[in-house]
């Protein structure tokens, strides 16, 4: 089945506040999502409800989520509950010559749907892959592979990208037309998540070099 | 009332999943909310979980979240429903020899409770100006304060900090004894979100210079 080019848009998906900051465009919700190292999981149980952060893999109209079989939070979503999951990448503060014209640009994606556990084993390794390799591209071929053992100890579910929204703002500020005249300083200040040198690891043999996907790691296409 | 050096540990805030990475100190907690832009708050609305990035502000025991009065969120948050606010700060990639091992470096504070609306005038504009600053440190005393419209199209709510707690990891990888042998690079991408130059508006007169605090933009203290 071919990706549609955009999702539906529902009552629950609706971008309200700000509609034309609003986007239901799968190429820019994949964009978003493959950018971003960590998802915002929210869910109901024992009628609270918990926001907790977790990493994941796309792969094509799927995402994958995964964690420890002894997991509370992945035995909570493994049972098909409604669940949010919202990605944010903040891109920048936004200065404006009024305090209340103040903003940040950022690119966000909230998707609304239900997670089903994967138990097919071949499916569980690949949805392995697919997490490691939206980390760090290359590195499922550098590392030792997960055992059996080791993939019999780890959930793995997969989320549908069905319904949901990006939200995107950009640009510099927005003033009211009296305040251009102030002679306050407005723009745009640019924000990245930015890498640092790798540091090994203090029992690594010196002999074995950084390779090439974390010198020169980077998000962004 | 001096502030309570640790939460207590109750049911829904009680770290489960690697307890020793929990921590329910205040210091610790204040010190990620105070660095976090952004919080991800969860709510439940008509059934449905949502979770929706905010930015905010400390003020001693409290958060402020603000947003146009006519924002269904702001509307749905001051009934003073149950939510989640969490804070997240991903500090590094862990390159661990097996794929298994591999983790992420983070500060994250998981917070539950209920907001109130902030109706009076003063601590409005108190709380405006908890969440510039703690956005921009300065720039409320650069830019034009709030005028009694502005503050009137704006929400306010205040959240207490009294349940929750914090998860941290940091540190290098820790692998199964036998991969140590194995000829693979290990150790740690440390990420940080970082400013570039700031880009100044296209309508702004060209004497304005930019603002040290902008010029010299960091989140760390």
């Amino acid at each position: 089945m071919p990706t549609p080019e955009t999702l539906p848009v529902t009552d629950r998906s609706k971008v309200k506040r700000v509609p034309k900051r609003g986007c239901y465009d799968r190429a820019l919700i994949n964009q978003i999502l493959d950018e971003a190292l960590v998802l915002h999981v929210g869910f109901m149980a024992n009628n609270q409800p918990f926001v907790i952060p977790m990493t994941y893999g796309r792969d094509g109209d799927r995402l994958y989520l995964h964690g420890a079989v002894t997991s509370r939070l992945l035995q909570n979503l493994e049972q098909g509950i409604d669940i949010c999951v919202t990605a944010t990448l903040l891109d920048g503060l936004v200065l404006a010559r009024s305090i209340f014209h103040h903003s940040m640009n950022y690119r966000s994606v909230v998707l609304f749907g239900r997670a089903t556990l994967v138990d097919d084993e071949a499916e569980k390794l690949h949805a392995l892959k697919v997490l490691s390799e939206h980390i760090v591209p290359g590195r499922w071929e550098q590392a030792r592979k997960p055992n059996p053992q080791e993939a019999n100890a780890t959930t793995v579910l997969a989320f549908p990208i069905e319904e949901g929204s990006a939200k995107v703002r950009s640009g510099g500020p927005v003033d009211d037309a009296a305040d251009y005249e102030l002679p306050i300083w407005a723009g745009q200040l640019p924000l990245k998540l930015t890498p640092s040198a790798p540091i090994a690891d203090d029992k690594l043999e010196s002999d074995i070099p950084v390779p090439e996907n974390l010198l020169h790691y980077h998000r962004r296409a």
